[in-house]
Order: C-alpha cells, then sequence, then structure tokens
C-alpha cells in the first residue's frame, strides 16, 4: 500500500511541474533589489518528504534561492526556544488584516506587532535572539540551526543578499525604530537589523527546505535523528500560526485554497507541512499581489487535492 | 477499537463539564440586550458527536441558547449554494485584524467586507439570500435549512431577541447603510436587517447545533441522510474559513490553542468540528474580552488535546 | 475715500466675473443626485456686502442653487444659542485630516466627530436643534432663521433636492446610525436625517448668502436691524472653525491661499467673510477633487488678494 | 493716542504675569528626555513688540528656553527661500487630524506629510535645506538666520538637549526611515535627524522669539532693517500655516480660543504674530494633553481678547 501511495506522490509532482512549466502568468519576480530581480523567472522546483522518510523531488528542487520570510518559522522555533511563552508578551498571535510592512497597525497597537511573521513581529523575534549577544553569533546560532534541521552544513547566508537588504531597508528600518520607540526592543536597532536582513538572507533549496521543515509535519521531532526540535505541542502551534499568518494578507486564501499550513517569502519559496503526513518546498520566484508565489500556490493547491492532505477534511 | 474510543471520549467529555462547574473566571456575558444579559452565568453544555454517529453529551446541553454569529456559518453555505464563488465578488475571506463590527476596514476596501464571519460580510450574505425574495420568505429558508441539518423540526427564532437586537442595532445599521452606500447590496438596508437580526436569534441548544455541522466534519455529507450538502471541496472552504476567521479578533488565538475549525456567537455558544472525526458543540455564556465564550474555548482546547483532534498535527 | 473703495471693489469683481467666463477648467459639478447634475457649469456668481451696507454683485448673483454644507454654519449658530458651549460635550472643534464623510475618526474617536462642518458634526448639531421637537417645526425653525438673517422671506427649500438626498444618502445613514451606537445622538435617526438633508436642500441665492453671513463679518450683528445675532466672541468663534474646517480637506489650501474663513457647499457655493470689512459669497458649480467649488475659491483668492483683505497681513 | 495703547498694552501684560504666577494647573513639563524636564515649571514669560517696535515684557521673558517646534516656522522660512513652490510637492498644507508624530497618516498617503509643522513634515523640510551641503553647515545656515531675524548674534543651540534627542529620537527615526522608504527624502536619514535634532535644540527666550517673528507680523519685512525677509503673499502664506497646523491636534482649538497664527513647541514656548499689529512669544513649560503649554495658550487667549488682536473680527 504505501508503494501505491508513493506512485501516486510521484505522479501527481511530475504532472505538477510539467504544467507549470506552461503556465502564462507567473506573476511578478521581486525587484527591490538586483539580487531577487536577477533570478530565472522561469524557475520552478518542488520538494515532498513524507514522513517514512519517503523523497520526491521536481523541477529546479535542488537550486538554492533566498528563503526570506521563510526564515521567520524557524526564528520563531528558536526564540520560543529560549524565552518560551514569555515572547508573547512582545508579539501578538493574530492575523494583522495587513500588508506585511504595514506600520498603522503598530501605531492602533502601541507598538506590539499582530504575530510573529510580519516584518515587525519578526525583527521583534529576532530581537530576543539577539540577547546579549553580538550580531554575528545570534547570526551563527540561527544559521547552524538551520544546516542542523536540514542535515547539511552546506547551507549559507548570501551577503550580497543581505548587504542589499540593508542598504534599502528603510521601510524596515521605520518598523525597528516605531517598535524601539515603545520599548519592544531592547538592544540596538542596527543589530536586530544587521541580524534579521542576514537570516532573511539564507539561501536554501526546495530539498534542503523541505528537510528543515519535517519537524513541524512530525509532531516536533526530526526524523533524521529520532530527536525533539520541540514538544509536539509547539510544533501544533507554530503549524496553526504558520496557517492563520504565514502568508501576509493572503493568509485566508492560502488557508481556503491550499488548507496545509505554510510560510511564503519574497523570494518565491513557500515551505508548507501536511502534518503526520509530509513537509514540502515549493519555489518560483514570481509573486502574486500580495506578495506570495504564484505558481508555488497553485502548485501546493494542486498537490494537497491530489493527495488528499488538506487539514479541514480529506 | 471504536469502542475503546468512545469510552475515552465519555472520560474526557465527564472531565470537562466537572472541571468547568468550578472555574472562578467564566468570562462577561453579553449584556447589550436584555435578553442574553439575563441567562444563568453559570450554564455549561457540551455535545460531541463523532462520525459514526456516536454522541457524548455533557452539562446543559439541550438547552438553547442563542447562536447569535453562529448562524453565519450556515448563512454562508446557503449564499454559496444559490450563487456560488460569485460571493466572493461581494466579500473577501482575509481575516480582519479588527473587532467584529469594525467600520475602518469598510472604509479602506471600498465597502467590501474582508470576511463573511464579521457583522460586515455577514451582512452582505444575508443580501445574497434575501436576493428578491421578501424577508418572510428568506427567513423561512434560513430556519428549514437549520431544522433540516439538526434533524429538527422544533428550532425556532428567538422573536423577542430579534426585536431587541433590531431596536439597538445601530452599529450594524451604520454597517449595512455604509456598504450600501458603495453598491454592495442589493435589497433594502430594512429588509437586510430585519433578515440578519432574525437568523442570529436563532435559539439552538448544543445537541442540535453539533446535529447541524456534522457535514462541515463529514466532508460535505448529512450522515443523517447519506446526501452530501454541499460537495467536500465546499466544505473544506468552510472550515479554513472558520479557522482563520471564525473567532472575530481571537482567530488566531482559537487556531493556536484549540486547534479545529470553528465559529462562536455572543450568546457563548461555539461550534466546533475535527475533520473526519467529530461535530462539536460547546456552550458557556461568559466571553473573553474579544467576544468569545471564555470557558467554551477551555473546554474546546481541553477536548482536542485529550483527543488528539487538532488539525495542526495529533 | 469711500467712494474710492467702492470703486476698487466694482472694478475687481468685474475683473472677476469676466475672467470667470473664460476659465477652462471648472472642476466637476457633483452628480451623485439628478438635481445637483443639472445646473448650468458655467455658471458664476459673486456678491460682496461691506460694512456699511455697499453691495456689488456680477454673474449669476441672483440665481438661487443649492447650499448644501453652508447651511452646516447656520445650523451651527442655531445649535449654540440653543445649549451654548454644551455642544461641545457631542462635537469636536479640530480639523478631521479626512474626507467630509469618513466614518474611521468616528470609530477611533468613539463617535464624537472631529468638528461641526463634517458631515457626522452637522448631523449631530441638527439632533441638538431638533431637541425634543419634530422634524417639521425644527426645519421650520432653521429655514426662518435663514429668512431672517437675509432679511427675505421667500427663501425656501428645494424639497426635489432634499428627497433624492434622503433616497440616496446611505453614508450619511451609516454615519447617523453609527454616532446614535455610541449614544451621540437623542432623536431617532430618520427625523435627524430628515431635517439634515431638508436644510441642506435650502436654495439661496449669492446675493441671499451674502446678506445672511453679514452677522459673522460684522462681530455678531446684523446690520438691518442693528441687534446681535450673537455675542461678537461668538462670531469670532464661528469664524474660526470655518478657516480651520470650512472647506472639509481642503481647509488648510483655502486658509492658505485665500485666508479668509469660509464654508462650501457641494452645490458650489462659497460663502466667506472678511471680518470687520465685507460678507461675501461666491458660486459656480464645478468642484475640485475634494468638494470645493473650483472657479469659487480663485474668484476668492483674487478678491482677497486684490482688496487686500486676507486675515493673515494685507 | 499710541501712548494710550501702549499703557493699556503694558496694563494688559502685567495683569497676565501676575495671574499666571497664581494658576493652579500648568500642565506637566515634557519629561521624555532629562535636559526639557529638568526646567522650571513655574517659569513664565512673555514678550510683545508692536508695529512700531514698542515693546513690552513680563515674567521671564529672557530667560532662553528650548525652542523645539518652534524652529519649525524658520526651517520652513528657509525651505521655501531654496526651493519655493517645489516644496510643496513632498510636504501637504492640510491639517493631520492626529498626533504630531503619527505615522499613520504617511502610510495612507505615500510617505507625504500633511503639512510642514508634524515631525514628518518638518523631517522633509529639513531634508531641503539640507541639499547637498553637510549637516554642518545647514545647521549653521539656520542658527544665522535665527540670529539675522532676531538681531542677536548670542542665540545658540543647546547641544546637550540635541544629543538627547538625538540618543532616544527612535519615533522621529521611524518617521525619517519611512518616508525614505517612499523616497522622499533626498540625503541619509542620520544626515536629516542630526540637523532636525539640533534646530529643534536652540534656546531662545521670549524677548528674541518675539523679535525673531517679527517679518510674520509685518508682511514679511524685518523692521530692524526695512528689508524684506520674504514676500509680503509669502508671510500671509506661512501665517494660514501656522493657524491651521500650528499646534499639533489643538491647532483648531487655539483658532478658536486665540484666534491668532502661532507655533508652540514642547519646550512650553509659543509664538504668535497678530498681523500688521503686534510679534509675541509667550512661555511656560507645563504642557496640555495634546503637548501645548497650558499657561501660554491661556496667556495668548486673554491678550489677543483684551487687545482685540484677533484676526477674527476685534
Amino acid at each position: 500500500m504505501a508503494g501505491r501511495d508513493v506512485t501516486k506522490l510521484e505522479k501527481v509532482v511530475k504532472e505538477i511541474v510539467d504544467d507549470m512549466r506552461h503556465m502564462p502568468d507567473r506573476g511578478m519576480v521581486a525587484a527591490y533589489i538586483p539580487e531577487l530581480a536577477r533570478v530565472n523567472p522561469k524557475s520552478f522546483g518542488i520538494a515532498v518528504i513524507e514522513s517514512d522518510g519517503n523523497t520526491v523531488v521536481g523541477g529546479d528542487a535542488d537550486v538554492p534561492f533566498s528563503i526570506q520570510s521563510i526564515s521567520k518559522v524557524f526564528t520563531l522555533t528558536l526564540a520560543l526556544g529560549k524565552v518560551g511563552n514569555r515572547l508573547w508578551a512582545r508579539v501578538g498571535r493574530e492575523p494583522s488584516g495587513s500588508p506585511f510592512n504595514s506600520i498603522v497597525q503598530l501605531e492602533r497597537e502601541q507598538g506590539i506587532p499582530r504575530n510573529p511573521f510580519i516584518n515587525a513581529g519578526a525583527i521583534a523575534v529576532t530581537d530576543v535572539i539577539l540577547s546579549s549577544h553580538l550580531p554575528r553569533e545570534a547570526l551563527g546560532e540561527i544559521l547552524r540551526f538551520m544546516q542542523f534541521l536540514a542535515d547539511d552544513s552546506s547551507i549559507m547566508i548570501d551577503h550580497e543578499v543581505a548587504a542589499s537588504e540593508h542598504r534599502t531597508g528603510f521601510r524596515n528600518a521605520a518598523l525597528a525604530n516605531y517598535m524601539k520607540s515603545f520599548g519592544i526592543l531592547d538592544n540596538p536597532v542596527d543589530f536586530i537589523l544587521g541580524v534579521y536582513f542576514h537570516h532573511c538572507a539564507i539561501a536554501m533549496s526546495c530539498r534542503q527546505l523541505a528537510l528543515a521543515g519535517r519537524f513541524l509535519a512530525q509532531f516536533g521531532s526530526n526524523p533524521s535523528t529520532g530527536y525533539a526540535v520541540v514538544q509536539p505541542e509547539r510544533a501544533r502551534r507554530i503549524n496553526a500560526l504558520m496557517l492563520t499568518c504565514g502568508h501576509y494578507d493572503g493568509s485566508g486564501e492560502f488557508a481556503y485554497r491550499v488548507g496545509l499550513p505554510g510560510k511564503s517569502g519574497v523570494g518565491g519559496g513557500i515551505m508548507a507541512v501536511a502534518p503526520g503526513k509530509a513537509s514540502i518546498a515549493v519555489w518560483s520566484p514570481g509573486l502574486d499581489a500580495v506578495g506570495n508565489s504564484q505558481l508555488g500556490q497553485i502548485a501546493l493547491e494542486r498537490l494537497a487535492k491530489e493527495m488528499g492532505w488538506s487539514i479541514f477534511g480529506a
């Protein structure tokens, strides 16, 4: 029976890859920094890792891309490991109802970001990881965590992307200074932004991302080692946050169409999990109007439907 | 094996009912109309119906209460049945990031409500059901639908509640007139509000609500009859909307803590579904700060955890 | 010396009328009700009444038009006469920084309109005038006040305009219901809106408006009778409100360019006062983007400049 | 006749100074930086310079204080001198309807500040003065302009205040970065903020401020020299901006009560002008809820009333 399932997954993935090749509307590649703009808009990759370790990949599954906001899932996991539920004193858990970089919400709610996946929230999470470390140390910790989860020490930060983001990241500097004015951040704004821009600039392939996401699909455990990365309840809760807040102001739409917890990045990647079933990563650099990968969403919708993986009923 | 599970469910439900009896902080009963204010704050009821029809109830499971916003799930289902995806031209599918009766969002988004579960969205949905009917006919249709789903023709509208809501519902009148000014509503505002206030005033018990919700837990089918109420995909999508938007500005919190699609009402009821496993209703009239049943949420968190029903990983 | 001044004023008015005839960009006539849309877009009228009673008119100075929001100056005067400074418990005195019909501000400020000249504020002022009267009585009082100030009993309400506004005034119904939900209004919403739409539908000519505005230019006194309409301090304060809030979200611009207290209406009229010097009314139905008469503003800018009437320094 | 007027002014000023000494409610001294907090809350000073140069002072009229936002009138004058009406492409002219440091308005209006007197607007104005200069040069130019206007080369910047503002000015850093993200600012954010914090930290006495403001009361001319600082029309327009926007979200209130164009600062100073009549400065460090000098406003209301100087009718 497992064999039949695997066959079906392979078939579905192959069909998706084939169909994505010919999609006419691929969205717009992010162009606010040259490093992102210069990626091939025709790229499409997918990697699926089932509970038993069975892995099915397709397209550009081994081409590294800038994971951008997907890193926020992992920094959230790290920060929860450090301070536990005290984190929620400075970051909320509600969908924002606004674009990812909105500052209006911060004014209304006294500098407390609505959730850890909007930019302001991820900056506050980064501040927690920094604690009294130097930026270099904090960044090393984040990178080593990613390498550990993906079981791949070759994962690197793209320093050109990070430098370019830092040079032009005035909106994020506004968010950080604004939170700082409310006393939400402990560390110097420049330190926090330095770490933030660098962890968003981590480059990974779909295969590496799917590997890194396994603990969320597997009740907190890393199947390579059998050890718990987090307790099952925490894995569930991170999944819940991804479902309600993981796709900026398109989170409701993603839940409605795909029905899987997931997190997108403006590099065109989406990491998603089918709890108890599979860890998934897709990548296609063209974005829709709210900043989520156009083909990535279509591919995940197809995959979840064909495999009966929606968490809202098979 | 089924026998063991049932036993566990019965045990869990009993413990929950016992514990809820002694909870010191029960929230505040809604008091904006006298009919809601006069309910016994000590009430607590729960009903769980598993896929095989096995039913476990506890506490005041057969006491009818005002379902209020829970009715919005059923009017949404009816409206989708009438106009299908054309509904989404006038109602969005994103969490609102604001209180349930906020009008700010409508100004920013040209009168289009963010989702069908905030008041403005439910008013727009009601307008669709009205189409060219008279209010009395539309209301009859909604009521018969509830009676059909719950297989119980004794379900009634509490006309005193409806009249009281209508007399004091200036905020909803503001929302309706505001949408009307953008051309989002077809029918006269008074007609729409009349139907809206009346369907919110339907009185049901936990047992009746859990019966009515079965089709969402069972891939669109009503197990009493075996017939499809909606297609499986539509059931999934309504569940997704309940998860992201079902608890006003506490939707993220409910997903995080409980991990089940659900819809709450200011009467203190919550209907929830564990897809493929169970349809659930709880009731306790005291509300938390954002308007969701204080004990209802705690009870559902306990139930989902003990039974391993969270959609985000058992 | 008076003779020389008069001569200059006559010359300036004549030049303005001549120049306005040929202005290519006349703005857009309000078209949300047919009664306003059907006015001749080429119309232009002006009337200036100096302190000594000397009157200079030009163009369509005797053609009646719908005074619309200009009526708010007179209802404010009446309401202050009734309840004095207690009025400020339910209406603010600050510019709004938003369009005239914004509801966002009301949500932020608990239903208290920012000033008596935005729609919400004028509705609250109308509620004060109604007090325990019937709509018909309140309306009679407002109309008689206008007739008294202009010394002209022929001033009438255009009931077709009022009926059309009432039929389509959903935005104003939203504002009124919204304030009612905060307890800001005492009377039934329908009564208040009935009076509001009717006083906005008063039809007056430039000459009549300039006559009615004399008490604001003359320290509170009506020069026809010599009697005080209001105390000098109240006249100053109404002038201050007109300067900071009299032109919707173009109030700053009007102060900057014209430098006179004034109030505009979407019928294309503007009433303005040069304190101690003159009462002025202009009319041209085409509006600019924020809803103020395009040519009316240009005419007043010219007039104030040529006559050295700016309150900010001759 | 001039003699009698002077006598009256002297009498009025003396009474105001006497009465202010005993006022029980003096507001709250700004405490966000220690340098401002440590001022004597009992201080009160006033200086009035009439058109003919006649000067009447009272109380602490020669004690220097931090002029803070009052400097924005002078930087606006300088920036208009540099780029003329092109300034208005990046700063609006409308009252903001929000607190002085709101960022919400910037999001709604694409980074364009509503007026040059809210913090964001003054930062944009500072950017214009910087143009391609170094901060030190721009600051020198601003300081020399103040010394020239007040005919007093002893006016200095309080560098401790500036350093303290810079160290804690996260909200202003947020505003600047936010505008920078929309491309509204040309110079590096740090340069702009450096100049901004320093010009706000200029220390002046009431007498010096009243001297500096004479050109606004005198149709653009500096009476010491007879030379035009700006054209009369520009002086009128700066006065109009002060009236509609000069007191943060209390501008409407100030116009209503005082009736003079003016600009306040959180150091407790207010500069005001009675066009054609007098230049005025008052100082009392306690602030009201919106950040304007509590006694300063009362003193100016008294002065304007007793002297018949209101621009809205004597």
